[in-house]
C-alpha cells in the first residue's frame, strides 16, 4: 500500500532532505529510520522534492510503500513517537492509484522571509534572513510581474541542476511587508509548477536587488539570455520554507 | 553615566535573566561579560524584571552605569559584536536623571502564545506552547474582562514571590486567534503595572481553563480568596515573551 505523509521540519539542524553518503543528519534519514522501526523492514521515503541544508518545510509531502495493519490515517502518530522534535508528520493518508509525491506534484509554494532591523533579531533570525537596506516594495512588485509566467529560468539556477529543461511556470509571486517589534518583515511567496536548484533563493535575491535599485531591464536581459552571472546572489537558506505542495485534489482531507 | 539598553533574546537556551550562583547560562551573565569587555571593568546590568528559564524577550529594558567615550546611541553595536546569536541589544540611549530600568517601569506587556494542532509543529513550537483541545474564545474573553483592573492576584502567583504586596493592575488583556499552516495560534497579550512570579503564565493557564469549560465563578472566587490551588497550572515557559516595557516617555527615540 502506498501512503502519503504531510511533513514539517525546522531545517536549521538538517543537512537538507536528501540522505547523504555519510554522517550528515538529513530529513530522509530520520523518516526512513522511523519507518524501518514501524514496519520492521527498510522503507524508502520519497519527497515532492529535496530541500537544501537549512531550508524549512511547513508542508512537505512524501510517499512510502508499506504492508501494515495500521490505518493510514493514524500512521502519523506512530512516526511522531519516534521522530526528533524538529521533524513531525502532520497527517497521513492512503495515496490514490499511481500517486508519486514527486512526479504527481502540480504546484509548489515556497515562502522567502527576510527582515530589516538595526541589529539581528534573536526571535526572528531562525526563520528569516537579514537585509542590509530598505528595499523599494513597488519596484520589487514590478519585477515580480516580469518573472511570473512561463520562462526559461536558466539564469536563476545554481550549477549542479540535473533538470532536463530549465523552463518553468511561475504562477504567482506575492510580496508583502509587516511591522515587527524592532523592524520590518518582508515575505515573498512564490507558486510554480516546479523549481530549479536554488531557484527560489535566487529569485528572492533578484527581487531584493531590484528593490535596491537594479534596473528591471537587467532582470529581463538575464531571463532572456540565461546567464547566471547577470542575476543576484543566492539568498541564505534560513529564510526559505516549503509552504505547500498541491496535487490537484485534497490528499489529506480538509487539511490539504 | 547611566545608559538604557533595549534587549531581545531567545530564551530557549538561557536559565532566565538573573545571574545564577554557578554554571547556569543566563542573560545577565552574558550582558555583564560583554559589558566588562567593553568598559574594561565589572559592570552590573539591571533589567526591568527577571524573566524565567525558557522565557523570551522581544523588548526587555536594562540599565547600566559606565564611564566611556563611546556615544550611548552606538553602544548597542559594541555589545552585538560580543554577544552570542540568541541575545542582542536592539538599541541604546542615555538614560534620564534618576532612571532605573526596574523601578521606573510604568507598564509591561507580555504575550503568551499557544497553538492547537493534531501534532507538534516544528516551525512553531519554539515560541508557543501546544494546546490539547480547542478553547472557547468567547468564554476566555469574558474571563479576561473579569481579570482586568486592580486586584489582589495572590492566587495567580507561584510560591517564592518576594513582592511586598500582591495587588497589581492589569490594564488590558487581549486575546486573538489566527490560522496557521496546520493548526490555530492563540495569543494572549497582557499589559499591567507589574506582575508577580509566574503571574502571566498562570493567568494564561486560567484563561485556557475557562476556555475548556471551567466556570467563571471559580475564577472570581480564586481572585477573591487568593488561594493558588483554585487556579489552573502554570503554562510552560516557551509560550511567553516579554514584548515591551513602557516608562511613560520614549527612551529610545522613535523605537520606544
Amino acid at each position: 500500500m502506498r501512503c502519503a505523509l504531510l511533513v514539517s521540519y525546522d531545517g536549521t539542524d538538517f543537512s537538507g532532505y536528501q540522505r547523504q553518503a555519510q554522517g550528515e543528519r538529513t530529513v530522509q534519514e530520520e523518516l526512513e529510520r522511523a519507518a524501518a522501526e514501524i514496519f520492521g523492514a527498510p522503507v524508502r521515503v520519497v519527497a515532492s522534492g529535496r530541500t537544501d541544508a537549512g531550508v524549512h518545510a511547513a508542508g512537505q509531502v512524501c510517499h512510502l510503500d508499506c504492508e501494515t495493519t495500521i490505518p493510514p490515517e493514524r500512521l502519523f502518530l506512530c512516526f511522531n513517537r519516534l521522530l526528533p522534535p524538529d521533524l513531525r508528520v502532520l497527517a497521513s493518508a492512503p495515496a490514490p492509484e499511481g500517486f508519486d509525491a514527486s512526479s504527481s506534484a502540480k504546484r509548489k509554494t515556497y515562502v522567502y522571509s527576510a527582515y530589516l532591523a538595526e541589529s539581528e533579531l534573536p526571535l526572528v533570525c531562525r526563520y528569516a534572513a537579514r537585509l542590509k537596506r530598505k528595499p523599494d516594495l513597488a519596484a520589487m512588485k514590478r519585477a515580480a510581474e516580469l518573472l511570473e509566467g512561463e520562462h526559461d529560468f536558466a539564469a536563476f539556477s545554481s550549477a549542479g541542476s540535473s533538470a532536463k529543461t530549465s523552463v518553468r511556470t511561475v504562477y504567482r509571486i506575492e510580496i508583502s511587508s509587516k511591522t515587527l517589534n524592532g523592524g520590518t518583515m518582508y515575505e515573498i511567496s512564490v507558486t510554480g509548477n516546479g523549481f530549479l536548484y536554488n531557484m527560489v533563493r535566487i529569485l528572492a535575491g533578484e527581487l531584493f536587488a531590484v528593490g535596491y535599485g537594479k534596473e528591471l531591464g537587467q532582470t529581463a536581459l538575464a531571463l532572456g539570455c540565461g546567464e547566471r552571472s547577470l542575476v543576484a546572489e543566492t539568498m541564505p537558506p534560513e529564510g526559505l520554507r516549503l509552504e505547500r505542495v498541491d496535487y490537484g485534489f485534497p490528499l489529506f482531507g480538509e487539511r490539504s
